[in-house]
This record gives structure tokens, sequence and C-alpha cells, in this order.
């Protein structure tokens, strides 16, 4: 639901209304039946139980001229998106994914080679971070778009019981760490949109970054066994996705700006302001996730050295639902740009 | 998958062609996991198996100017709709839906009660027929579409245990049944295209029809308890879903024209054409389905009297693969038009 590559869009959708009206649906049966919908909808995917286990379950659309472009004719690389925003989802529960649907909308004079193009490109990506392909639907659309959708399972956590990260399991005190370096895809979809041919090792690198994103599956699995609670996909921006934790949660954020993680590639092209693209820019397909204080080293030993600690949970001077990047000499640092729009980026 | 509303478009795409295609993808990893996928990509619903039990996967998307158009203003309906059309991949393997989660691809100038309509639409059709909306995605698009993944579990067979209905089980000797009178919505379709204003009842109930299709779930369930093991559901028309369960089965159809149902006001509003649209015309949702003749009558008690025999599998003079519609004199009748292409039906 509020995966949002258009973060700009959807809040001219009201995005957060429509997801409270939307819960209103979904909560309305919750005790009616045998099978019941655990947290609210809100967060990337739902866990529902069922008589035989709980099950998660996500959806994520790519739409032409939205998310990618059609001229650029990367179709493979949209199907490995398009799998990996979904897989992301799985990632930040801590789960393990297992089943996927496709839908294509397709213009009527599209080549077959496209379908074959996106579903290598989304198989490549199942095999290689769990899931499968079963099913689909095929339709004539006057705009191309691609959805999925995907069943997982939980991890165990400690105890050897089902469990998983969520949104609203931050608590005061507890450390916000990222899993790698920020703001790659936006400034590849930068150089992509500026349109230069002749491009740098290091552009190429971003580019990359931008077409064949990494979804953390392996890594948010490892989490649920740890101390770590909390967790989210950066899909929309670290800001944007920290705020939604912050709110679900009821705590307050703070960053501190030095500590976040920036890919060499990125301050090499960008220089000074390659800080607002990691801070701003969507899709990097990173976890964002809080952690008792106490239970970091075995984070670290568990999880490995790609984590990176960038600030705390309710510090000083940070009121609840709020996300405040400080600066080296403490100072606020006002981010132009929050939300995510693909295109316009 | 083959779902199609569009039925002339996905064969100019080579639907069956796709299917095989997308079949290879899902079946690479059929024996190396945990999970295993049961029948081949083709059913309209794939059945999933888990340590913990059979999943049901199904998916369908409406878009814009292809499956509905804005200018109706029938957002309520749209909804309703795309969650019929998920509910009766279930009812065609009698199963019990459960999980939905919801994609919208809109424009940025529509308004936010298009939501509210869309989802109160679908939230109403999963209120009666089964299943709750539990999570989704809102997308930017410059083409409204609405996609729907469903998840269901199957019914308990005879013998108590998991059972469900598949294209690929028609047997020589069965009689070919549906479960209610068809064409209706294509002909409500050709009264709303026509765009006359002022309509007679009988238009009304066909346009209603075409708008608030009806689910067979229930009866696909009772089926299940039933000598019945193959069924469809006729979403792209009688002749063009019964040729994909002689397809899937190897077995021939034989349809005695003279038995097909049809709705009375459909015979009133077109008089002898009313055949071709009950043959031809799709989104009627009901279900085609065979029984061994032996079983014929436990079928009428436990199901109902909204059962009609309009065939037999394997009769004389069919080939594999075929459907024939026999007219009164026992010669063989065409249809102009066989696959279901919505918006230019």
């Amino acid at each position: 639901m509020s995966k949002s590559y258009t973060g700009k869009d959807h809040s001219s959708f009201g995005e957060f209304d429509l997801i409270n009206r939307l819960s209103e649906f979904a909560d309305a049966k919750k005790s009616a039946g045998i099978h019941s919908v655990l947290p609210r909808i809100g967060d990337d995917t739902a866990v529902v139980s069922t008589p035989s286990g709980e099950l998660l379950l996500t959806t994520d659309a790519l739409v032409d001229g939205v998310h990618f472009r059609s001229v650029d004719e990367r179709w493979h690389d949209v199907g490995w998106k398009c799998a990996v925003s979904n897989l992301s989802d799985i990632a930040s529960m801590g789960g393990f994914p297992d089943h996927a649907l496709v839908t294509i909308g397709i213009p009527k004079d599209f080549s077959h080679e496209i379908f074959t193009e996106i579903y290598t490109g989304m198989h490549e990506a199942f095999s290689r971070f769990g899931g499968q392909i079963v099913g689909g639907d095929v339709v004539s659309s006057p705009n191309l778009f691609v959805n999925l959708a995907l069943t997982g399972h939980p991890s165990q956590g400690r105890d050897g019981t089902s469990a998983w990260l969520t949104r609203a399991e931050a608590r005061p005190g507890d450390l916000v760490c990222v899993t790698g370096p920020l703001g790659g895809a936006a400034g590849g979809l930068k150089l992509i949109l500026a349109g230069e041919t002749d491009k740098s090792s290091q552009a190429l690198t971003l580019i990359d970054r931008h077409f064949r994103p990494t979804p953390r599956v392996e890594i948010g699995q490892k989490l649920v066994g740890t101390g770590a609670r909390c967790a989210i996909d950066i899909s929309d921006g670290l800001v944007g996705d920290l705020e939604k934790i912050a709110a679900a949660s009821s705590v307050g954020i703070n960053v501190e700006m030095s500590d976040v993680p920036l890919p060499d590639e990125l301050f090499a092209e960008f220089g000074n302001s390659a800080i607002d693209l990691a801070l701003g820019g969507g899709e990097d397909y990173e976890l964002a996730f809080t952690v008792p204080e106490s239970d970091i080293n075995e984070v670290l030993e568990k999880v490995g050295p790609d984590i990176t600690v960038i600030g705390r949970v309710n510090d000083t001077g940070v009121q609840s639902g709020e996300v405040k990047i400080l600066d080296t000499s403490g100072s606020e640092y006002q981010l132009g740009q929050k939300g995510w729009d693909h295109l316009n980026a």
C-alpha cells in the first residue's frame, strides 16, 4: 500500500487518508471468521492468520511513464525491479517469499518479446532471493503496467515461534540503523534523466543501482532472530520512510546526517548534493530498522558489517511522529524534497 | 491468467503460447523447495502446496477503456466486478475465498471519491460471497486500472480431504452442465454501447447483469462434494471456455444448442441473435462443469435446480480439443465470433 515510488503523487491523493479508509474495509470483518488480519493496513505487507499458520501478503505495481519508461526498453529490469519491490516488502517483515501472481497490462501493438523479458527478469530475482511465479493475468491496456502480488511466511523469533518486524515497534532509546549506502538509485535516475551518453564508470554503477536494486531478504530474516522488532524498507526515501516508523510507533527519531552512509560514486558525481539524494531519494530497497542499544552487538555479529547506526529514537528535542536530521553542529538540516517522485526526481 | 475479457486481444498476443512460456518459469522451481505448484498455469487459479495445507491464488485486472469506461462513472460496479471476476476464479475451483490485495493505478486528476466507491463495491462483493481486503497499493497511472489478487482455500471432497475442480478432468461420457442462463452480460453490454436512453425494464435487467454479475462461489463449493471434477467459470464465453476444458482434458465436447439456457430478457431484446450472445458472449461468471452421468442426480439434489445439462463429452463426431454446437437437426452451428472482446462486443 504505502510503497510509493511516486511519493508526491500519493500525497496529492491523501495517501494516509486512503490507507485509513482502506483499513476500515479491512477491519470490518476482522473478527467475523476463522481468518483474521493481524496488523492494520499501513505496513507494506499484511499478515493474516489462518488455521494453518500466518501468511504474509503484499502487492506492488510499476507503471509505464511513472516508474519506468518504455523508451529505455529495459524490460528485463522492469521485471527484476517489480519483483524486488515486492521482495523488499517481505524483507521489511523479515519473512520468506513464496508465491507470486503476475498481472501484465499491455498495449495491443507491443511485441511478445516484452513479456518474455519481463518474466525473465522477475524469474531471475525470485530465483536469487526466494519465491516463484505461480500464475497471473494478461490484459489489454492502453498504458503498460506490471503488477505483482507475493505471498510469504514469517521467520522464527528467538523463542522459536513465528515473528516478524513491523513499523510500530520502535521504542524510546532504540538505535536507528540502515543496511547499506543510500541515494544510489536516486542518483542513477538523475543521471538517466539528464540523458548524457558519455557516462563514467561511477555513473554507470549508480544507474545500475536504479535499474537493478537488491532486496535485503536475508538480512531481514536474520534480524528477526535478534532484538530488532521494527523495520521498514527504504522505497520512498530515508526521511519519508523513517517518518512512517515514527508515526506508527508514536516516537520521534533523530538522524545524525554525517553518519548516513553514501556510495562513493554518489559523492563523486553529485558532491554536496549527494546527501539530499541519500535522505530524500527513494528505491534503494535497503532496510531501516531500530534495535535496543543492548542488542546492537548481537545484530552486528549475526547480520554482518553492512549495518550502520545513523540515529536514535526519542532523543532530545524531537517530537512524536517527527524525524529530525542533525548536522555536525547539532543544528537541524532542512531537506528540500522529502517525497520521492520517480520520473520527476 | 486466461481470464480474458478481451479474448481477441489475448489471441493477438498468442495467449496460449504466453501461458506455456509462463508455465516454464512457474515449473522451473517446482521441485526445488518445500512449496510446490500443483497444477500447471493455465487454470485461472493456481493451487500451491505449503507445509500447512493448500492455498488457492488468483489475480484479475480491469482496465479503463478495455473492461469499463470512466465516462459511465459506475465506480461502485467497477469494484464489484473486479471482486467478482476473482471470486469467480475461486468458485471455478470450488474453493473458499479468503484474503484480497487491491492495486489501484489512478490518474492524478481523478477524485478521492473514486477510491471509496471502488473499495465499497469490492467490499460489498466480498461481504456477500466471502473474502476480505487486507492490503494493497495505490500508484499513479495515466490510465485507470484496478487489480485484485485473491487467496483461498480448497473445499473438502467426498473422502474428507482437500479437493478442487480443474479444467483437466473432463472424461469421455461426462455430461456438460452450466449453472445459469447465459448471454445476459453480453446483451447488457450491447445495449450500453448502443447508447439508447429510453430503456425497457428487460433492457435494464440485462445491463444489470453486465455491471453486477454474480459469482457461483457456493455452487462451486457444493460441486466438490459430488462426482463433478472438472469446471471453469464462463468469463470468455461458453464456447471459448469449453474449448479450454476440451484442450486441458484432451476430450471433445458436443453442445446441444437448444439446451443452452437463455434469459427471457435476452430473447425479448435480441430475438434470434440471442443464442450467439449466449454462446460467444463473456462475463456471465456462471460455471460450466462436467459430471459422470451416474452422478447427475446427486448434483441436482445437492446443488439445486439452477443446473442445466447442455451437452456431452466425447460424443460421436467430435475431435479431441474441439467443441461442436449442434442445432436441432444435428448439424453443426457455426458461431460467428468466439472470442469475447469487451468494449468491442
